[in-house]
């Protein structure tokens, strides 16, 4: 079978981690968290965030999205995102139906909000009739392989700041977001109030860490992590999965792969006629414009998702495990497809 | 260290189950489910449960309970359930903050419900001002570890479709019910109309079943599972979890086992003066009256839990890798503190 | 047709009441509370109860109960109530249905909370799995026709202040209670973080004021109680009803009517075979035991509310417009039924 | 004071509508809507709108509204809009707040959904990751004053029902768009599974009606307006209100009055210089665009919203007590102030 190019997680977990897990099955451990595993996988997220708040486990990305928007919500308050967000387009409502909580959305080219962009959404507040915005949900990577540079996110951090906004920050792609900039964890998590840090698609099985920035917004984590059915019972092997991933910083030796073989692919593809790369690949995504007659060509033998019907708009991803022969394999496909010439 | 008493959760992985996830870490794999390991665990669990409807993996216990109820309730119904219950004392309110139902709780003597208890609850009915049950709760094996015979799950069952009730069963330790009971999955399946089978505390990572009996319930059940956070990418690592425990009724074998060793440690305290067994021993738990100095003298090296600090109740808890020897022990030390002479 | 003791809404509109909405009818306003009425009505009701807080004019009582305990309850948090309380067992589960909340219930015999009844729901705090109450609710006067002393709220008010718990108060009758004590709507409100203040069953046509005591709480006050769909468009004919109910201590001349009436057939009642008054009258309501044979016979006449149906006791209440001959009307009828003879 | 054309809110009640609700208020009745009046305003508006299910008066328009969305919702549904529509710019969130519902909104011009805006909103069906749209809610008359032709609504219907999707039709203004199309209440209704009928703003003093035409749907109706806090206790006052309305058309004449005062004040516009009108006037607004300066002097005297500060579009509303003379003066207002010439 040929290699993926679907998601980054239809790749598998990697080695490292899942010998973690197999290492963590020793013996009994208290249910819950409140075991040796969990104590040492969070307190290194805290390090390398920088948090001063405390770091929580859950179960998946949307129970990550779900959980910090909730910590950062008042009750009454709305989310400004991105339309292209995962909260807004992929999560079957989710935010909505758990937090009852309005998405005021934005068109938002690349994937990436701006001070701009936000303000535009800001009209009527402190009018009860009007949903009032309290979060500003920007996507680290973006859902369209993007990255906000540390400038971006420093102005949209201050103009919240300014504007009484809090910011959450789904870092479901955090890691090649780090891979890209060349930054640390902490020169990301600076510039949110609660962010997820996502370890599935970056090698786990199955493992996303709520990172709290301030102490204050931890008060209510636990009883909502609870409540949004977040709780692992055996949460050791959730915190195996983080502790292999931090583990010589295996997390960006992952990511920088995955980013590696998305720059391979799209260095090839860029040469092609009757294909255009539509974003700037800044992260393990290429987005790219091909004829439909070749994307149907393509899917014969290769899997991989139509982003845009309308406009024959493709995704490839990479993953930590996508080989310099799968992106070879691959491109001489859409080149035979395409009848592009190979470089 | 010795074995802890303090819950099943407290026991890691089984190693078959184990070495089904790393198996099952062989390439790349459609997620969400999409995957022949999903398509196998969920078509076993619908055959063995006699399910017509169909089968869904979900991340934990209250997930699947949340989920299962959700399936069955309209959108201004009400639950009934015994007070004791999981969903009412162990959720930090995830029902009610979820699905936004009320739970309408009975005390039920031994955790166990019955017609006439239900029966109690229905009053307004048809009321607009009361409350309006819609479902019955019930937990087989209990949270005080006694089991509903199939005749009274029959006369529940009865009951509920002679008053327009449907009938939720949490399975969180299904297992241990049918190993007591004799019976099959399928037998006890048919009592409800959504039930949950836990893998978690019969020797899974951490993976449950919500099974749903009738084709029609299930039309919702996709899409509340994503807005419930329920649904996991790298699906086929929940998916080889029940594959293992499902492969020559390893589940069924895991709770004999731990079933038995809680009918071991019943059999030792019961001839001991100042230990008072209070439930039938029916599954994995055990309940007994100690004196409160006894039991703090015990937690020094022992890990259980207090079940009710007022009658000092302990519940002792068995599990798939409890052996004959950690009872053996344990009774030698409560002899000891308790002044018994071990049988 | 006689007059109804079945409730203190069967009652009509006040006239006073009556002609204040049609005063209002003069001319244009600003819709949605910008109008002088409102603010009228607001101000006298903040100076009354000597709230800090502003002062929220909403549509009926349950509107009045969601909207308080929510501007108290953090996300996660649970509500400790009486069993009997009107949020509990008249509200069709508006309050776990609109605010996700569980409510924590306590058996209070005379429908009084104290602080030993509310410590008793206290345990489990601070661990994730437990709902974590951070509301208290009492109802003054009860639904059964107490009232707390200013001692016991005190005492309420003191022991939740030392334990971090809000305290909110369903004031749906708090005029006859404040009839009944002799003290001021701040000698009551003092006790309470939020309270409603109720007009309909005191003259209103349909109207009842959520007080806000502290600033702070005030906050999220416009939003959600416009989401609560609680906002009134023609909020001047809200703000009318209780400018006359104010004007001149109608509503405590009312109450203290309503409650006069109530002892006047206490009185009447106490004296005879077979009835057994089982609650202490303190408000505008008699809880009274009589022979089943008798309630019947008295219902083909009389309007009046079986309160339970086990215990064959009735809830008698009478109302603003209740006139002394309608009470001894119904006293020579009860005699007449129960063989009593009349005083 | 000038008329106000800031809302037909803004407008008081019409004094038949007034002397109903004094002659309602004539001794006891019983509560919640089991009284003559009721049975009598419930009874009528079926029959007008050709119901087969029942009618359900309610507080006020946002509460209509999520009442109706909420009967034919299914738990995990979203529901589709225009991006004008009130429940999505209006309403605070309330549709999210209470039914955890996400609002799939489309641009719409004129206030308008087409068969083919609604199939833009399609994608994704059947997927779990996207919300599941399962209501189509319409507004007629529009927010900006248009009215669906019998036509159009029956196109949307057929769409509808050819894809599984049920009819929502806000209906707070439907009064004027019977007026405007020359039909019956009952040919408006056949093209919708639940709609709203307002009264408050055709003169009553607070009171809509959720009619249910099929009566599969009115099942949950009477717990959910109790849940969501829209049932009234003496409800009479309510009912008074609709009997008013319906006796002898008056709903027909105010709305037919207030429309012929926006067409009179549209007619006076027409010919202004430096104004341009930017809907179609078919109810009781004017859309018009002025030079905000014209905008400023004219707020000195005159009140009314500006809709659109950046196109500086504002709104002119009319009410069933606009006289002919107020829109005399205002149109020699603005005339003076824009510098035209009176027609």
């Amino acid at each position: 079978m040929t290699k993926s190019f679907g998601s980054d997680n239809h790749a598998g977990t990697h080695p490292a981690v899942l010998r973690a897990i197999v290492d963590a099955n020793n013996g009994d451990a208290v249910a819950y968290g409140a075991d040796p595993w969990t104590e040492r996988a969070t307190a290194e997220l805290r390090r390398l965030s920088g948090a001063a708040g405390k770091v929580y486990l859950v179960l998946n990305g949307s129970g990550a999205n779900v959980l910090g928007l909730g910590l950062l919500l008042a009750r009454h308050e709305a989310v400004i995102c991105a339309e292209s967000a995962h909260i807004n387009t992929d999560e079957c409502g989710a935010a909505e139906r758990i937090l009852g909580t309005k998405l005021l959305t934005v068109p938002a080219p690349g994937g990436k909000l701006t001070p701009e962009l936000i303000a535009g959404r800001l009209s009527g507040r402190g009018d009860e009739h009007f949903a009032q915005p309290g979060v500003v949900a920007i996507t680290q990577s973006t859902e369209v392989g993007t990255c906000y540079s540390l400038a971006e996110l420093g102005a949209i951090r201050a103009f919240c700041a300014d504007n009484g906004l809090r910011v959450f920050m789904d870092g479901a792609r955090l890691a090649n977001a780090a891979a890209y900039l060349g930054c640390t964890l902490a020169e990301l998590a600076e510039h949110a109030d609660v962010l997820s840090f996502g370890g599935t698609k970056n090698g786990a099985m199955g493992a996303e860490a709520v990172i709290v920035m301030h102490p204050g917004d931890s008060v209510t984590a636990p009883y909502l992590r609870k409540q949004h059915m977040q709780l692992s019972s055996k949460m050791r092997f959730l915190a195996a999965q983080f502790i292999a991933l931090l583990d010589g910083e295996l997390w960006l030796r992952n990511a920088r792969h995955a980013n590696a073989m998305a720059s391979r692919l799209a260095a090839g593809l860029s040469g092609m006629p009757d294909v255009e790369i539509v974003h700037p690949v800044e992260s393990d995504a290429v987005f790219a414009r091909l004829h439909p007659r070749h994307v149907a060509e393509l899917q014969r033998d290769w899997t991989f998702h139509v982003w845009d019907e309308a406009t024959s708009v493709v995704r490839l991803m990479t993953a930590f495990d996508t080989q310099e022969g799968d992106i070879d394999d691959f491109l001489a496909a859409i080149a035979a497809v395409t009848g592009a010439r190979v470089a």
